[in-house]
């Protein structure tokens, strides 16, 4: 469908993700971008920089001013993303696509798809693994997907036609993987590869430790403590928003310390080797099946 | 000391850390390096390589073969470290100075030490805080210090020629940091900054969701389990030297983590999110002091 002469885009939120899709569709479609956002900042800066064509405050959109866009990507928090499209979809073109770029699937999923559908939107979740420790329109970069995971949970499998579009959207936009899933597996995939990495991050920083640490600060402190600096307002969203397959993580992660923390008060030196070999046997097996995955499916571009 | 043209250094075991040091000083100085190893192999590498002038197995060592180096410089692991200077240490040059490069100071100070000094050796437990995630001879780079900090726990404030010497050693060295401090307050900083993270790390794979993380994989994960790939007979030994200050470290992770746990199981967004608002203003405040050190005490050398 992206074909059409006059195909338009429309971005909602043009914050770091946001802003990143618009700068990088100016560069690699010839699409009409719409930007939505309620700051008017940053609407026409987003104009001023060429990142969008047309800059619409959210209040514009019952008279019509979404009622050309083909497709509607909603870059907003969790609870924003959903609010906004039970709010608009009766706005939007039948038959248009319609997507989060949540962190979390299933909530926004299980919120969205029927009233979509009923107002004749197809809707289809995804998740754009990209990131910086910046947040706003001006930290956005037209390369900030370069090389990372795409990630689509369509509801029904029988949207063959938007799930084309996806995958060649995510090839346009410079992911270097893209991947088909259900909202309920990448739900509990992302608590352990990424929500609980903000959580153990931000735990971490909470020893008076941290107040002498200043010249002994290693890599591996460094490694351990990027993500700790997150929002709080979206990251408590997404981990309410997926409660249980965290938790699942928690209590398991709590487990394993506790088990190190036992072998080390008992001084039982032969079950410390143990568990330390069986975490590095673990990062290895995982270091190659990332390397094999390469192999098998070499990305379509190379991140920078 | 330096000085003399003579000078003559002995690095006691060639593997990242050592073979690191020789390969720096044969760029950096113009002192004659002794290189001694349990592995002819790598003894042979070395001496092809120019990394050292010559070389010397251990069970050498009796007959003289150290009895000319001025500076002997020990990067064994902890126990091998002490095994080796108390073992040699009456072979040394009476006056010159030891060295190790062990990640835990307290245990190694504490076993070498008087021993040392009865044999008319002077002792400075030294920690260059640098590494890869490879080990051996191989991998070792004369850059391997660049902008890392050095860092000594001398014993008796008296030696400050011994000092001196380790500063400018530092900063031949490529270090960015001379930091010294005292044994046991090194081994609480470094419980938390590294030996933690280390410990975090390798339980952070332990999870069954490990199995499916490729392609979901962001920064964040692969920054969380980087160190999870570590020598667990050398960090076995680390632990078990440093029990006390790693268990507190172990104890307040554990706290923390409960408390977000604890949260998340009770739906109480509130405090939820006040968790995570005092993590991020606790890596602010760590990345504030980061910057206020830089611009306070700018490093001798950069880092490339």
């Amino acid at each position: 469908m992206e074909q059409k002469p006059d195909f338009t885009v429309a971005v909602v939120g043009l914050g770091l993700i946001g802003g990143s899709f618009c700068r990088r569709m100016r560069e690699a479609t010839s699409w009409r971008i719409l930007g939505v956002d309620t700051d008017d900042g940053t609407l026409e800066e987003a104009l001023a920089d060429g990142a969008i064509h047309q800059g619409i405050r959210p209040e514009e959109i019952p008279s019509g001013a979404l009622s050309q866009a083909d497709f509607v990507l909603v870059a907003l928090h969790p609870r924003q993303t959903i609010a906004f499209l039970l709010e608009n979809g009766r706005y939007l073109k039948p038959g248009a696509l319609a997507a989060d770029t949540c962190g979390i699937k299933a909530a926004v999923v299980k919120a969205v798809s029927q009233p979509l559908s009923r107002q004749g939107i197809r809707f289809v979740g995804t998740h754009p693994m990209a990131g910086r420790e910046f947040s706003g329109y001006r930290y956005s970069l037209p390369t900030l997907f370069e090389g990372a995971s795409f990630i689509v949970t369509p509801q029904e499998a029988a949207d063959g036609e938007a799930l084309e579009f996806l995958r060649e959207f995510s090839s346009l936009m410079g992911f270097g993987k893209f991947v088909v899933t259900t909202p309920a597996q990448h739900d509990e995939t992302i608590a352990f590869t990424s929500q609980l990495a903000h959580v153990v991050s931000n735990a971490y920083v909470k020893s008076p430790s941290l107040l002498r640490e200043s010249g002994f600060s290693a890599g591996s402190f460094l490694d351990l403590t990027r993500v700790a600096k997150l929002n709080e307002d979206m990251w408590t969203d997404l981990f309410l928003m997926n409660r249980t397959p965290l938790l699942f993580e928690l209590e398991t992660i709590l487990g394993s310390l506790k088990k190190y923390r036992d072998a080390l008060l008992a001084e039982n030196e032969q079950e410390l080797k143990a568990l330390l070999r069986q975490g590095r046997q673990l990062k290895e097996e995982s270091l190659r099946r990332h390397e094999e995955a390469k192999k098998a499916d070499p990305p379509e571009r190379t991140g920078k």
